[in-house]
């Protein structure tokens, strides 16, 4: 290709809202431009980066036995109705009406069009297992996109959804994405680690998250120094903590006056405890389908509350900040709130690694008062559940390592779902008993259009973007510094011919602008290698510039066929 | 691919609503589904398929220079109101709110988004010509959806954009186009034609559509016996055409007594003429904008009007049957209306054929009189217009020879769209005089889903489809007749490698079924070739077998490998 003729509108603008440096410099590179609020259009650059993508996901999504189809973008709302979504999901679903007033969606993920596929079609355990993907369009209303494609509104993904006889093959399956979505970031060069997840609105029985390491990640991940263990902290699990601080000695448990003593931190300092040794009481409003109430959640004083955790331990759609008001008409005296004798009509979780624990400090549910002394002993144990969120310093559950925290974006995501689509949308085959069961599923998913994004955050400078050679457009640019200067002109085709014919993916910048433009677009695009043809030529010699480091070497004219050679086929 | 692995769920049920093979097939052989009205899913053959016409489409637009983009799918409704079509598209365009109850459209073609992409970015001549493309997802609420993938509602497209810095390199771009699109669809095997067409809603100065023949095409196709003139009915010429019949001699122009007879049949019958030497007068209710009125079209009563010509004659949105009781109010005599003495304040066109002739027999604007003798002379020039349809036998305008009519699917069409969308949009451009000017653009389509479908209806038989090599899922199958004969199944393995490593697109059929379900299974889906390894095989033979026509042939097992690369490789 010739830079002269390639639709490369870069621009100096950074849009306003672009924080990030992937958005800043695809927009400034010309790879992608906004049309509205979370929409983005590709252009030729992003396009072509969009397509090595794509094409290493479905290579290696074949080779593990695949099969890709298409589900319709816009889907009855029918199918969403069997499955329940179609009331359950959010706002984030958008939902409309066709000219003869049908609702239809726009499909956000497709595992109700996957259940539909294999549905009445597979009968028979013999048939199984099945996996099918796609490589489609998806829209999800987002309440506030941003990040450029990190957050789109419109976008593209990989789903694929799989179908089995039973748990077992299920979780053979469920390996085997992980092994596959192993093989197709590590080809698209990222850093990233597959993390326990939370499994969220998709449900099921298990889950990973595919984690690229970035400083502008939304995520938080917890990782080990010392094992490969990893996991979102939304799921992330440690060794039960313990505190090398001076445990209080109390003889008996009492109550204590404890005037305007109302934090964490103030009781510590009254008593002169470290607060690993006090007990802290979260209160939520929690959202259900049809009501609301106050949850109070206790974690110890030197923990904090995982929202999600939390989230999932009540069961609620959603949690919210109570108001003082919602607290005390549930008759909690805030400030003093403790598990010791909090009504049994107050829905309350204690983090399970407070079970059994002895001689601790909570708040008395009285105003100015506190417990002192106190036993978990006495409660039931669906009280319990793991409520913390993981702290840097905490040790591995696995391997005793130390713990700490990174900054993740997530690229790919893998499920056990199990028969939550297929049972209540009556997807059955007959087992190897004759039994007529739901199938069990797995889905699995990679952000194919916030990879661009990704692998953008994930490697650059302050000059621009740097792409690996399998998602670079282009691998190598020649840069012709005078195209006027005809001997330079002759032997940068030469070299870009030379090039083309051994497969690579090279540009030639023939384009009449002064070389320093065409040096700091080069460095903003960011492909891997330049070979600058200018004044050296008269010496026999030309430039290679690596992008990555911005490393530049003479070679000699007689050598550079050779070193492209071993560079880049 | 081994097909005991592959999803194929053929089924014997045709759809109701399936009345053309490709309807049929396609469902029955297991390649797409039905989701909802205009709705398909496409399986993994119909996928590949799919897959295969891109590929050819994708690499003739490159070789052609053209550059892939992707427009998003959801548009803001901003550009099309700047465009105009917001509101003048009909129900077809979908319309929606977000969230936010922001107005957007599901995009049934591109046309706005391609002049948003490029305006503001290519500021001058030097920058131009520029092509780009993309193959996506369209969505036009089609009131009656029908036919499967001839007329769905989610559709895939292959629509181009280019822009232009004057009408000549727009029409050297159009040309360019016109022998892409030629290639594109000789590589996919159809036998089509390019023909003249009407510009349609897209608009602008000429057109071309690209059509495949076939019996049970919705399009009507008039082509020349001797040259390679061919046109859309829509916007087919003749030579004007002449009668052998006795032409009726009046000395004078008449008015003469004619009760009771208000049909053309009636008065050729009356005066014992040929209907050639008469004047018809087809009368409509044109449907404006803002207003609706009566319009009469007069053409020789041998020749019947065009509806498509009718409505661009007089710039209607549509026309339809004028009622007795409209036709009276607006001052005319049903069964007597004739283009002698009919008021200046009656809005009416005459065919361009007729101008200059004399001694014709119309109505007389008079119940129960016709005029006789009369002579089209009197007429302003704007009154003359295109009106009639092209018959089978008229005299070709280019070369004289004879016309006939026959069936099409529109698989393509080129537009010279002119400044018809960058001009309201101010698109523009410095032209070499220094002058900003709107771009001068084209816009290039394919039906990239349809061609699946009007693959399957310009080759099949009563059996199943009739795939071509290069659109066929799999060129060949190797069929074991009975896979527990380890000699057999051994050899099937043996030659199916071999076709692998040649690169041939091949499948393994391993299936534990009988050979009768076997063989109609290869005769629905209609790969191109089958290699039969069954009890022959004992006497070193298999058989292969020609899809098209099933011819059957004997083939030793030592030369086996050598007619599958002579056939396929």
């Amino acid at each position: 290709m010739r830079f002269s003729k390639l639709f490369v509108p870069t621009t100096k603008e950074t849009p306003k809202d672009a924080t990030l440096p992937s958005h800043a410099y695809l927009i400034r590179a010309g790879f992608i431009e906004q049309l509205g609020s979370g929409l983005y259009n590709f252009m030729p650059l992003g396009k072509m980066v969009l397509d090595n993508i794509k094409s290493v996901v479905k290579d290696e999504m074949d080779k593990a036995g695949a099969q890709e189809v298409i589900f319709n973008f816009i889907t009855p709302s029918t199918f969403w109705k069997e499955s329940g979504r179609y009331s359950a999901y959010g706002k984030e679903l958008l939902r409309f009406k066709d000219r003869k007033e049908n609702e239809f969606i726009l499909s956000p993920t497709n595992e109700e069009s996957a259940v539909e596929m294999v549905r009445n079609k597979i009968t028979s355990y013999k048939q199984l297992p099945l996996h099918l993907y796609h490589i489609n369009t998806k829209f999800r209303d987002e309440a506030r996109p941003r990040f450029g494609l990190l957050r789109g509104r419109e976008f593209l993904m990989k789903d694929g959804y799989s179908f089995h006889e039973d748990e077992e093959d299920l979780a053979r399956e469920f390996d085997l994405m992980h092994e596959t979505y192993t093989k197709i970031f590590t080809r698209l060069g990222l850093n990233f680690r597959a993390v326990d997840a939370d499994s969220g609105a998709i449900g099921g029985s298990g889950s990973k998250e595919f984690m690229v390491l970035a400083d502008n990640g939304e995520d938080d991940i917890i990782v080990c120094d010392k094992c490969s263990y990893a996991a979102n902290i939304e799921a992330a699990k440690r060794s039960k903590k313990t505190s090398k601080a001076q445990k209080p000695e109390f003889n008996m448990m009492s109550k204590f006056h404890t005037p305007n003593i109302n934090t964490i931190e103030a009781v510590a300092n009254f008593f002169k405890v470290d607060k690993f040794y006090t007990i802290k009481a979260v209160i939520k409003k929690a959202i259900y389908e049809d009501k609301s109430e106050i949850v109070v959640f206790f974690v110890r004083g030197s923990d904090e509350l995982q929202e999600v955790k939390a989230l999932n331990a009540c069961g609620a759609l959603e949690l919210e900040d109570a108001s003082i008001d919602e607290i005390e008409k549930a008759g909690i005296v805030a400030g003093y709130c403790g598990p010791a004798g909090l009504g049994e009509n107050i829905n309350f979780y204690i983090d399970s690694e407070l079970k059994g624990e002895r001689g601790l400090i909570c708040g008395a549910n009285e105003k100015d008062y506190h417990i002192i002394g106190f036993n978990v002993l006495s409660f039931k144990d669906s009280r319990f559940k793991d409520l913390v969120a993981v702290q840097s310093g905490d040790e591995c559950l696995v391997c005793g390592g130390k713990l700490s925290i990174t900054k993740g974006i997530e690229v790919g995501h893998i499920f056990k779902l199990g028969q939550k689509y297929s049972a209540p949308m009556n997807a059955n085959f007959l087992d190897r008993n004759g039994k007529s069961v739901p199938f069990f599923m797995g889905c699995y998913g990679i952000g194919v259009s916030r990879l661009v994004a990704v692998a953008v955050e994930s490697k650059h400078d302050e000059k621009g973007m740097i792409w690996n050679k399998e998602l670079a457009p282009f691998e190598l640019i020649i840069i012709v510094s005078s195209i006027k200067d005809e001997e330079q002109m002759k032997f940068g085709e030469e070299i870009y011919e030379f090039a083309k014919n051994l497969g690579i993916k090279v540009i030639l910048d023939d384009r009449n602008e002064r070389f320093g433009v065409k040096m700091s677009k080069f460095e903003l695009i960011g492909f891997p290698y330049a070979i600058i043809v200018g004044k050296g030529l008269k010496d026999s010699k030309v430039e290679l510039i690596t992008r990555d480091g911005l490393e530049k070497k003479e070679i000699s004219i007689s050598e550079i066929k050779e070193c492209i050679k071993e560079l880049l086929s």
